[in-house]
């Protein structure tokens, strides 16, 4: 079975079945997306902060207080993620296959543009992406770079990695870049140190991946940056997706082409 | 005196002093805003319609509840703009030199981004800004075009018009479509039926302009927009700026050009 060949409904299916793996390669051509439920209490909040970050937490879709789907993810989002991690008063107090038993009636969910949407982008234009090759998640990494902080909501920046061959940066760099609503392009380009990652071979989240001769480590804003938020703000209480294991959406890639 | 001469804190002072007039071709060289203020209680709603919407409504600032000013905007939001309109329970009730007695402690300010904002940047390109030769107000008009709706806020888009001859018609979209936070590019160019004006020598705001043979009417999007939400959604207190009196805010219009 090529997990790429499955439409989003398809996905949904297996994960409620209980897969639990990362979507990196799953439903090409389909858009993915970072999930984020908060109290209703603190939905403005998280708007604004999205609002003040947007290239980390471009916000493709809002549901209502309570509400399991969205206009663009027309499942369950209590099952329907292959992973979720569930936060009480800012810290991650369990990673689980579904969250039926946690869904609030005052939880709002926010959907949040993923880099693995460009991705099939990229290969098409001849960049590999070495976490595909290897099946593997993506690795993401805590920066020291912070956040747009609002009155209630700061916290670092996020970022996801991929190394890249020299003479295929700017490609990579040009190509994301037409997504600006799943990251767009990267955020830093070369020298981890500068933004506060001491060892690429130790991911906060995801796998680490082989950095060969020749290879430029590029970073992307990743919309794990919102479950960073919710732990340096000690939030009460929310639920997003598993870093990897994310929300396949009812929209195409190339729905968030821009040229 | 040239009144484009003035900086923001100057032209703030004259308005705090009684001046109302509309504010095309003040304060060359910085950014202007409309005003919305809504109570808390309705900030998500609002913020959620901006997202959106963003062509017509763009959040350059938002205040804290019952602030006046904000971190763009260091100024008196209740007397510093030279004109307000009350709104209640969907209708407006007056038009006001300031609002320092109907500031009430849940009102919070959003600071959309206007067109006149890049204004200069038409006029260096060699585009005439008709309104600002005769020195009224630029015209605006409700079209039937729909906002993207959220649960309680709906309406039309609002638009300002601005006559271009045919030759510049490029030039016009080009240089306004490099400042996106203040409207961008044009949201129709030419036959004002198609988007529901009915005559352009009655706009629904502001003063009708002479449009002259060999002249395409451009029409962009209006910061004026989340006024026409509170009226059709009937919302029960608002504080917007009086059409085409803007706020002057603490920042360049360069701030807001991208390439």
């Amino acid at each position: 079975m090529d997990v790429g060949e499955l439409t989003p409904a398809q996905a949904r299916e297996r994960f409620r079945g209980g897969v639990r793996t990362p979507t990196a390669g799953w439903c090409r051509g389909w858009t993915q997306a970072n999930l984020i439920a908060v109290p209703k209490r603190l939905r403005y909040e998280l708007l604004l902060f999205a609002h003040r970050n947007p290239q980390a937490c471009p916000v493709l879709d809002v549901g209502e207080p309570g509400a399991w789907s969205t206009a663009l993810f027309d499942g369950d989002l209590r099952t329907d993620l292959p992973g979720y991690r569930l936060y009480r008063d800012g810290r991650a107090v369990a990673d689980l296959d579904d969250v039926v038993a946690h869904w609030r009636d005052d939880l709002v969910p926010f959907l949040i543009g993923c880099s693995f949407t460009f991705e099939r982008a990229l290969l098409a234009a001849g960049v590999p992406v070495r976490h595909l090759e290897a099946g593997t998640n993506v690795p993401m990494y805590v920066t020291n770079v912070p956040c747009e902080a609002t009155a209630g909501l700061s916290g670092p920046l996020v970022v996801s990695m991929r190394p890249v061959p020299e003479e295929l940066v700017k490609t990579a760099v040009e190509v994301s870049g037409h997504y600006p609503m799943v990251h767009g392009a990267p955020v830093h380009v070369g020298d981890p140190a500068a933004i506060g990652i001491r060892d690429l071979a130790r991911p906060d989240h995801g796998d680490p991946v082989e950095v060969r001769q020749g290879e430029v480590p590029l970073f992307w804003a990743c919309g794990v940056t919102p479950q960073a938020a919710v732990l340096a703000g000690g939030v009460e209480y929310a639920i997003g997706h598993l870093p990897g294991h994310m929300a396949v959406l009812d929209a195409r890639d190339d729905d968030y082409r821009v040229d």
